[in-house]
C-alpha cells in the first residue's frame, strides 16, 4: 500500500496533542515499547522528555512536578516491565489525588486482548489496564490508531476533573508508528463545566455558615483538596474574616503561612499536643478539602472531636460519606466553590470574635510546644525534632521542601514552620519509601531545574537509589538531607511496641543495612556533608544551602530516638493495652494536666490509664 | 476477652507451615504490614528472611533461587508499595513458569473488601489481589484467620503444579497477629497426582515416535519446561539413544552440556546462523518443554521450518494450541512423563542413524561458527561475543552465571559454551532490566552465600542498583561484570533502523547516562576491575575468578557495537523493508551462500532482498 502524502504518524499527532494541551514536561525510559513516541516528541520540540533510572520515579517525580506549580504532566513507560515498574508511582499519585498521564506502551496490538489467555502477550506484553484499573480514574487500552489522541486527550480532562488523579492509557507499539489520515484522528472534547452552586448546596452551605458563627469554639480543617481546586489564595481571607482558628492537614501545610495567628498547626496521630487538644475541644469542626484520613483522626471516629458537630466539605462524595457515622453535614463540593459561596455569606453576617478560644488555642501553643523538652538529645546524639527546627531557619525565602518517610516526614511535618511561597511536599496516601529523590527531581525539573531540599533517611533512599544519577547527569541542585538511624526506626519501635524478641530486618545487625552515604556522594560526584553534632551544625547547613549544584548532608541520630509526640497503645497497669484517645497522646502528660486541658473532662480510657 | 492458653498466633502458625513445606529462605522487606510474620518466622528460626532494599528484588530472587537447586522460596511483603514495588518480579515469574510464593500484607480486614469504594482501604492499603490477578497463577486474599495457613499451602502446591507460575496470598495484618486455636486453622491436602497416560497422549506419542523414525532430518527442540519437570536427565538417553540433533531455548541452555555432539546450539531472532539453519531445515521438528516464545520463532509461524512437520509438547494447552496453525500433534504433557514414554517406545524400536544430516548440521557449524568475522573488534573496543568467548574460558567447573538484559543476554546466549554442571540463568520471558543483581543473589542464597557471576549493563544495573548493598551485607560473592556501552544499546539500534533523527534517551547526549561504576564499587566498598583491550583480559579475568568477596569488573565495549546475526527488517534496492524468514539473518550472507543452506531454496523474501 502506498502511503498518500497527507498521512501522518500517530505519534506525531500525539506530540502536536501534548502540545495542545501545554504538556511541557514527560518522565520516563525509553524502550522497544515506546521508541516512537519518544522520536515524535523529541523531534516536535514542545515536551521535553526527562529520562530516570526507574519508571516508579517517573510516576512520582510527575506527582511533585504538578504540586510544584500546577501544571500537568506525564509519564512515558514502555512495555511489559517498563510499565510493571510504575506501578507504585501510580498508587502513590491516587492517594494523593495528583493528576498526570501515564502513557504505556504494549507489544503489537494483535496480542493485546483482554482475552488472551496466554502469559505474555507478544513478547512481553500482557494486560497493563486490568493491573491498574482499580488503582486509576481512568485505565484505557486504545483500540485504534484513529482513538489514540483522543484517549489522551480525554484522559488530560479526567485526570484533572473534580477529584484529581492518575489516568493510564495504553497504547500499543504498532499504533504508535501507524500512519493515518490525520482528518480521522478522533479530537475528545472536553464537557463544558458547570458552576452553578446546586440549591441543596446552598441550602447545606447556609447551614455551615450558621454553625459557624453560633458556635463558641468552632475550628476550619483545612486539606490539600483547597490547592487542588486553587482555592489557597481564599484561605487567608475567609480567616481574616471569621477570626476562627484553623488546622492543616500534612498535605496542606504550605497552603498558609505557618506564622498567621489562626493557624494552630496540624493534629493527628503524629499531630502536634497543641493541635490534638485544639480539635479535641472544639464545638464545631469544618473540614474543607481533607479527607480525614485514619493518620489524621485516628481509627475510632467516635473519639474525634467528641463535644463538636463535624461538617465535611469534600469533592469526592465516597470520602465524605465514610464520614456519617459523626459528620452532620457532609457537603460534596469543589473546595473553592464552597469557600467563595462561604465567604459571600459570611459577609453580610454579623460575626462575633472569639476571643476566649482563641485565648485557650493561645495557650495550648505555649504550654505544649512543637518542640520541647520530650525532644531533648540522648545518648550524644541530635534529637532529629530539633535538628529539624534549626534547619527550619536556614530556609530561602522560597524554599521548597520534599520529604520521603520515616524521620524525614514525620519530624518534618511536626515541627516545619512554612512561610509564604515556601513548599513542603510529600507522600501522605501511599506513603511509599522512596518518594523523595523522584520528588525532588520533579519539584527541580518545573522550576526549571531550580533547586529543593530534600530530606530523607537511610533506609528511604534505597528505593530509588539509581536517581541520584538523574539528579547528577542534570546537575540539579538538590539539597540532599539524609536522615541516618541505622535502618527502619519508624518499625524498629513497632517491633519495641509488640515483640520481646528483639529487632528483625531492621536494623544491621538484624539483617538490613545501609551503605556509607559519604561514600555514595562520592560516586555520583556530589560533594558530601555529616552532622553530628550541634557544634557543626550551623556552618555546615550554611555551606549546603549556599552550595549552587547537588549535595548529600548526612545527619546522624540515635538508632532508636523516640517520635513524639504520637498516639500509641498504652499499657494499663494490670498490662491489658489500651488505645487512648486522640488528645492523649504519647508519652502521656500527668492525670491533672490533661484534666485541665480537657474541657469535657478526661475520657474514660484516659482515665484508666492514670490509676496507680 | 481472656485468651484461653492453647490458642496461638497466626503468624506462628504460619511459620510451622513454612517450615513444614520445606522453605528455608524468603526475600523480603520488614513493615507495618508483615511485622508479625517476620517476628514469628525469625523466632522459629528455619526459614531465614533475606532482606534486600526493594520488593522487585524480592520477586526476582526467589526465581533464581529457585532455579538454582528447585527448592521453594516466597517473598514477604507489607502493605501498600511493599506490594505493589514487588509487581515487576511477580509477573516476571508469571512469564518464566517459575514458582514462589508472595505473601503480602495488607491492612486491617475490615477495610480490605473488594466493594470498598474509597482510593485508600485503612491507611496505606489497596486491592492488591486484583492488581496481580491476571499475572499469577493463584491470588487471594485471606478472609478469616483459620484460613491463612490453608491459603499458604494451597499457593504452595498450585504454584509447583503443572506449569509453574507466581501465587500471591494477601493476609491482612491483624489476621496475621490473631490468636486462633490450631486445631481451627484449615490445612490444605494437596490432590493425589495421576501419572497415568491418558489414551489420547498414548496415541499422541506413538506418532511422534513414527514421525522421528521417518524422518530424514528430525530436530528436537528442547526447553526450559523439562528442567521445570524435573526431566533433565532424560535428555542425554534420549539424544543417544535417537541419534538426532537437537536445539535448546534460552532458558534451557544449562540443561545439557554444549559440547554434546547432538546439540547444536540455540535458534532464534538472536540466535545463531548454524542453529537457525539446522531448523530451518529439519523436516520434522518437536518442541519438547518450549513454549516457542516469538523470540525463538518469529512473528510469522508459517516461515518457520517451512519443510518440517512440527509436534509441540507442553504441559500448558494454552500455549500448545497457539501454534496450531503449524503444528500437527500438539501433546498438552509434561515433559517428564513424555520423554519417559517416548523413551519406552523408541527402545522397542529399529532406529536407523541419520548420517547425512548429522553431516550437514556439523557442516553449519563449521561454516557459521559461533563467534566468526562478524565480531571482529572495531574502533579499538573489544567485540562483546569474543570477550565473552573469552571469558568462558575462565569458567570454573561449577559455574552458575545469571544476565541482565542487553548485551550481557544477547552475547551470553549466544556465545557462552555451557558444561554439565554449569549454569547460566535469565529472565527470557518479561526480559526486565535489573534482573541480574536479584538474580544473583537468590542463586547466591541458594548455595549457602556461594559464588555466582552476574552479567550485566550500564543501563540494567541502574533498576536495582541498591541491591549492591544486599550482596555487601552478606558479603555475597558475586562476580558482578558490567558492559559499559553508554546506555540503551539494543534501542540505538532500533533507532538507527527506525529513524534518521538520532539517539533520544538511550546514551549521554541524548539525555541519560549511568554512573562511573568504579567509583560505585568503592561506594559499596567492592574492589573494582576495568578491562578495554585484550592485554589486560586474561589477567583481570583470573584476578576476578579468583577474588573471595563481592567484585566488580567494567568491561568498555563500542558504544555503537552490532548484536550479529539478528534477523532483522532489510531494505530492499527499492527501499521498501522486509522482513526475511528466519534463516536470514543479518547482516545477510550472500545469495549464493544461502543458496546452498537451504535445502528447499531460497524464499522468495530472501531472493528480492538480493536482486541488484
Amino acid at each position: 500500500m502506498t502511503q498518500t502524502p497527507e498521512k501522518e504518524k500517530v505519534s506525531d499527532l500525539i506530540a502536536v496533542a501534548l502540545e495542545a494541551l501545554g504538556i511541557e514536561h514527560l518522565f520516563g525510559i525509553i524502550g522497544a515499547g515506546n521508541v516512537h513516541l519518544f522520536e515524535a516528541i523529541a523531534r516536535r520540540g514542545y515536551t521535553e522528555i526527562i529520562c530516570v533510572h526507574h519508571e516508579q520515579a517517573a510516576c512520582m517525580a510527575m506527582q511533585t512536578y504538578y504540586r510544584t506549580h500546577g501544571k500537568l504532566s506525564g509519564a512515558l513507560l514502555t512495555t511489559g516491565a517498563g510499565s510493571t515498574n510504575g506501578v507504585t508511582g501510580v498508587v502513590s499519585a491516587w492517594a494523593d489525588s495528583i493528576p498526570g498521564i501515564i502513557i504505556a506502551g504494549n507489544e503489537n496490538s494483535k496480542f493485546d486482548k483482554p482475552d488472551n489467555p496466554l502469559r505474555m502477550w507478544g513478547v512481553q506484553g500482557y494486560d497493563s489496564v486490568e493491573m491498574v484499573r482499580k488503582v486509576t480514574k481512568y485505565a484505557h487500552r486504545v483500540t485504534a490508531p484513529e482513538q489514540a489522541v483522543y484517549e489522551i486527550q480525554k484522559a488530560a480532562h479526567i485526570t484533572l476533573d473534580q477529584r484529581p488523579g492518575p489516568c493510564w492509557i495504553e497504547i500499543p507499539m504498532d499504533y504508535q508508528s501507524s500512519r493515518i489520515d490525520p482528518a480521522s484522528s478522533a479530537q475528545f472534547v472536553p464537557p463544558v463545566a458547570v458552576n452553578t452552586l446546586p440549591a441543596e448546596l446552598a441550602t447545606q452551605i447556609d447551614s455551615v455558615a450558621d454553625a459557624l458563627l453560633a458556635a463558641e469554639r468552632p475550628l476550619l480543617w483545612l486539606g490539600h483538596g483547597i490547592r487542588l481546586a486553587g482555592a489557597e489564595k481564599e484561605i487567608v481571607p475567609l480567616l481574616d474574616l471569621l477570626g476562627v482558628p484553623a488546622l492543616v492537614s500534612w498535605a496542606g501545610i504550605d497552603m498558609v503561612d505557618s506564622s498567621h495567628p489562626l493557624v494552630f498547626g496540624r493534629a493527628g496521630v503524629y499531630g502536634q499536643r497543641a493541635a490534638n487538644f485544639i480539635l479535641q475541644n472544639c464545638d464545631y469542626l469544618l473540614a474543607i478539602g481533607t479527607r480525614l484520613a485514619i493518620p489524621q483522626v485516628g481509627y475510632d471516629l467516635t473519639e474525634l472531636a467528641r463535644d463538636a458537630r463535624i461538617d465535611v466539605v469534600d469533592i469526592d462524595a465516597t470520602e465524605v460519606v465514610k464520614h456519617k457515622a459523626r459528620a452532620r453535614e457532609m457537603l460534596v463540593c469543589d473546595a473553592a466553590m464552597f469557600m467563595r459561596a462561604l465567604i459571600a455569606r459570611l459577609t453580610q453576617r454579623v460575626i462575633n470574635p472569639k476571643a476566649d478560644w482563641l485565648a485557650r488555642c493561645n495557650a495550648y501553643q505555649d504550654q505544649f510546644p512543637w518542640v520541647g523538652p520530650e525532644h531533648d538529645d540522648k545518648g550524644g546524639f541530635m534529637n532529629s525534632y530539633r535538628f529539624m527546627e534549626r534547619l527550619n531557619g536556614f530556609f530561602k525565602k522560597d524554599q521548597i521542601v520534599v520529604t520521603d518517610m520515616g524521620t524525614a516526614l514525620l519530624c518534618g511535618h511536626q515541627v516545619l514552620k512554612m512561610r509564604e511561597g515556601q513548599r513542603l511536599i510529600t507522600s501522605t496516601g501511599l506513603g511509599e519509601m522512596g518518594y523523595g529523590l523522584p520528588a525532588a527531581i520533579g519539584v527541580s525539573i518545573a522550576l526549571e531545574r531550580g533547586e529543593v531540599m530534600c530530606l530523607n533517611c537511610d533506609g528511604g533512599m534505597m528505593l530509588n537509589l539509581q536517581e541520584m544519577q538523574t539528579i547528577a547527569h542534570h546537575k540539579l541542585p538538590v539539597k540532599l538531607f539524609i536522615f541516618n538511624n541505622d535502618g527502619y526506626l519508624m518499625i524498629k519501635h513497632t517491633q519495641n511496641a509488640l515483640f520481646k524478641t528483639g529487632y528483625v530486618g531492621t536494623d544491621r545487625a538484624s539483617g538490613i543495612s545501609c551503605p556509607d552515604f559519604t561514600k555514595i556522594a562520592a560516586a555520583f560526584d556530589m560533594p558530601a556533608f555529616q552532622i553530628r553534632h550541634w557544634e557543626e551544625c550551623d556552618d555546615t547547613l550554611a555551606k549546603v544551602q549556599a552550595a549552587t549544584g547537588p549535595v548529600i548532608c548526612e545527619v546522624f541520630m540515635h538508632p532508636e530516638q523516640l517520635f513524639s509526640p504520637k498516639l500509641s497503645l498504652v499499657s494499663k497497669p494490670d498490662g491489658t493495652l489500651v488505645s487512648p484517645p486522640l488528645e492523649d497522646l504519647s508519652p502521656l502528660v500527668p492525670g491533672d494536666v490533661l484534666e485541665r486541658a480537657m474541657l469535657g473532662g478526661m475520657h474514660e480510657k484516659s482515665k484508666s490509664l492514670r490509676i496507680s
